[in-house]
């Protein structure tokens, strides 16, 4: 079975490479996303909510491992193999990246968007609202409990 | 462009419908996903973690709307039409689900969860934990701010 999608919109976002994304933390980094004209009615009533969860390609993800050393384990200790699934890692069977960001405000078929962690020119393949139901307050993070990083790129 | 994605396992849920997810609430359904045996080693450390996002196709979805009415808002009131984008509809331009579940306990490449609102042999296509950063306590949530169902198919 293979799946067949089409994206429905691009990134722009200072970020022009996946090192730069390494080197400058996305918390503050505001950038757009413009989904192709044709899907701007499916916008409507999108400004009420503060957060939306983007779905985009890592298309720069030639191959991956399943297991990785996450790169946000703090530098002064071992850093230790984990699942893939176990992490945020763009490197993945289905390269398919889910980022959290916040909605500053929209114009026609553009939003203005803060914490984006994709480069520039990043096909969206969906967006969606971050609901009620999103929100876990009693989670624990596994090996992640510890780590402040919320980069992506775990 | 065209972006080509195949399954890394299978949902098993007590769910045999879309008619039977609308009825019957996600919340205490309990089912696996059963990762093929070749991405388990991807599985290491996911025991931590004790809420999981997982990425699934819709493989029922034949067609979409940019304007939905959600039928969570109150059947008392008049269901207004929200953008695709604005709701969590399994009819989208590209049908790709994402469901947060808990993560009950792991065996091999089986994972038992709750809350999963996918029909039976519906194919998953990633795994992802949920993380501190997905916890946005501050956020406001639009139209649905009032709605307490959190049943993906709004």
């Amino acid at each position: 079975m293979e799946i067949k999608l089409a994206p429905i919109g691009t990134v722009h976002s200072p970020y022009k490479s996946i090192e730069e994304i390494k080197q400058v933390p996305k918390e503050n980094i505001v950038g757009e996303i413009e989904l192709f004209p044709e899907f701007e009615e499916g916008l409507k009533d999108i400004e009420g909510f503060s957060y939306l969860w983007i779905l985009w390609i890592f298309h720069g993800s030639k191959n991956y491992s399943l297991q990785v050393k996450p790169r946000i384990e703090k530098a002064c200790e071992e850093r230790k193999l984990r699942g893939v699934f176990a992490t945020r890692s763009p490197n993945r069977p289905n390269p398919i990246a889910l980022t959290l960001v916040e909605l500053l405000g929209r114009k026609g078929n553009k939003l203005r968007v803060k914490g984006i962690d994709a480069i520039d020119n990043t096909p969206v393949i969906d967006l969606k609202p971050y609901v009620k139901s999103d929100l876990k307050e009693k989670a624990k993070f596994g090996w992640a409990q510890e780590t402040e990083g919320n980069n992506l790129l775990i």
